[in-house]
């Protein structure tokens, strides 16, 4: 059995946490598991040293940022190998460069081009423990990159690749995914496991437990994933291939994020790149777009409705007012409280009527759809944010995911 | 003009301090000069490092404190870079691996082997300015090393003899040697210029503003250093080979350290090897013994003195007493109100006379000669603490050192 266990910034976030990190390595090992650490920087390290730089300079340039947050996690990996060795396990650091990550030269969110980690592989064999920066590599000049927020994830699964571990686990301050988060349904139930097109759905809906690349990674060289605490020794979430997964419902989970605002340009004319003349200046303003909806045009006019995070409501509806009157549209309207809810699951592919029943249950429940939009494994609703608990906890009955009682 | 720049902690210990680095920086470049820099860890960014690793075991592991503590310098060399580039100035910042310097393997006390930079040269040509990490490297195998503390001086002048600097300037936050300590004499002057040799036997008396290895390393490169304040923009001292210094008088300085201590252990047998078996078990405990005098012996006994940092007294009278025991000597006596003051000047060499001046000076004063031990540029004598400001005062003025009243 080989391992790579990854441990993100609460879990690595003092020196006390750190011990707790030793102790779960040191347990894996004791079970026989070749393993590799993957970490983050302490919870709080890299803003701190952000922080510097823009005190320094409005705009750090970012071969240099990069440089300097990689620190972050080279401090964490001695930490770690320090602690480990202490305890008698031959445990070494390696940063990012020093373990074989090469990536693209895109400072601040390269992308990896290739791990030679073999030089790794032979400490796992040999029950040592290599220690390794998440979210770092160097691009093929030597200079010191960096994957983006998030990216350690990315890096545990590159390294699980490359040294052909049976498993990536991926530790984390969540104990798994559930059906739909458990604050607001106590009958949420914790997934055994999910498949790797699922999960990317529920990480695009804002469950911020795995990094959307790490899991396409995962995906497209079908490494499981193991999503679990450090906190709480329970067995996490496995992230898996479809054909792994049992066969089961036609859903899997019910999703929801509340910070939505709806935005609709209305009246504008219906012509080839309209779409483009909208869009391209909110993207220049760093806006999000999430749900995008066009109605049908009648009599050569169109309109748009599309959703941003609520933070980003002002900004966008001053853009869109400023773009109304270029085009000569009818008018802006906008809503910023509403909400938006899925169902997702690989099952729906084979299961006829899942939209049937989501839009069924809402009626029942008087709840109106405001906007809708599907993918393959995924139907988002756009709803009043009022109703939203109540959209959640009828669709998760409805789709047969409540826990049961113990029998 | 080429020139190899070096910061210690004090002169970026702070964003505010490395702004007036980059002043620095940016107003030799406008003279038209090639720069590259070598920068320590912001001040107290060791220390903290370190204290971590201690928190987290009694004995960190060599190598992994290492890649600790080299994040320190890394931060410093990104932010310098990040401020240069804000004004312009295109710079990259480069860890001591990324720089070229391969050392040995031995974590915390590293020796350079060689540093292939011909990649920084390039920069340096082109108005470019690369920011090395001082203090540490990589060993063959590609694991981060680190030079010892104060290992930053060092860095700066085997990079400054790699690119064929015409000088290596060191900052730090006194403006030059004196030729005494212008604390305890008003009259002390500023050297325009010393030679390496001298300035050793300075470095070796506690006048701690170069460390020893960076001084041979100079010499046997016949690398200049100029020594200055970042504080303050007037010229330091350069240290420079013998032939450059100027003629002049046989003593270039006066140095002395209060911090000592005297121990004597009488009537023990005159056999070879007695030497070792005194000095093997300080050594072992790990107390650094400095002058060391044996009197001549009388009827197959004798005496030896030598003197040791105040703060391991006890602890070195403790295994004198023990040692004394087993010898069967006859006493162990000592004396922790000494101090030491030495003349120092290349010139001794061809002046005769020095020893004899230095020692009728002292007692003309009353001041007694404990006592003394010469190198071939150096005298030095022990004395009572009390008397040391009187004689470094005397003997100041007595080797014509006084600054003369302007004309």
């Amino acid at each position: 059995m080989r391992i790579v266990q990854k441990f993100g910034g609460t879990s690595v976030g003092s020196l006390e946490r750190i011990q707790k990190t030793a102790d779960i390595v040191q347990a894996e090992l004791a079970r026989g598991v070749q393993i590799a650490v993957v970490v983050s920087a302490m919870s709080g390290e890299t803003n701190r040293l952000v922080a510097m730089a823009n005190e320094m300079s409005e705009q750090p340039a970012a071969r240099e940022l990069d440089a300097l947050v990689a620190t972050g996690e080279q401090v964490t990996a001695a930490l770690l190998a320090i602690e480990l060795q202490k305890r008698g396990v031959v445990a070494y650091s390696y940063s990012g460069g020093q373990a074989g990550f090469v990536t693209s030269a895109d400072h601040a969110r390269a992308r990896i081009k290739s791990v030679e980690s073999s030089h790794l592989l032979r400490h796992m064999q040999a029950g040592e423990v290599p220690v390794v920066t998440g979210f770092q590599g160097v691009d093929e000049k030597g200079s010191v990159t960096t994957l983006g927020r998030g990216g350690s994830d990315t890096s545990a699964v590159a390294l699980a690749v490359a040294v052909e571990a049976d498993a990536c686990d991926i530790y984390t301050d969540v104990d798994g995914i559930y059906t739909t988060d458990p604050r607001m349904v106590p009958k949420a139930q914790k997934m055994e496991r999910i498949s790797y097109e699922e999960m990317l759905e529920f990480a695009s809906l804002g469950a911020k437990v795995l990094q959307t690349r790490s899991v396409e990674l995962a995906m497209r060289f079908q490494m499981p994933i193991h999503l679990r605490s450090s906190f709480d020794p329970v067995v996490g979430t496995m992230v898996v291939g479809e054909d792994e997964t049992m066969e089961r419902a036609a859903i899997s989970g019910v999703a929801y994020n509340r910070d939505e605002a709806k935005i609709t340009i209305m009246g504008i004319p219906d012509q080839p790149g309209i779409a483009a003349n909208v869009f391209g200046p909110i993207a220049e303003a760093g806006v999000n777009v999430d749900v995008i909806v066009q109605n049908v045009s009648e009599q050569g006019y169109t309109d748009i409705t599309f959703t941003v995070p609520r933070s980003d409501y002002e900004q966008t509806m001053g853009i869109m007012r400023m773009l109304c009157e270029q085009m000569q549209g009818r008018d802006v309207k906008g809503d910023d409280t509403v909400a938006k809810v899925s169902v997702i699951g690989v099952g729906m592919r084979s299961h006829a009527g899942v939209a049937k029943m989501m839009f069924d249950t809402l009626a029942k429940e008087g709840v109106n759809i405001q906007m809708i939009t599907t993918s393959e494994i995924k139907i988002t609703v756009v709803i009043e944010e009022k109703y939203i608990e109540l959209a959640v906890r009828s669709l998760h009955s409805a789709f047969g995911l409540d826990l049961s009682p113990p029998a």
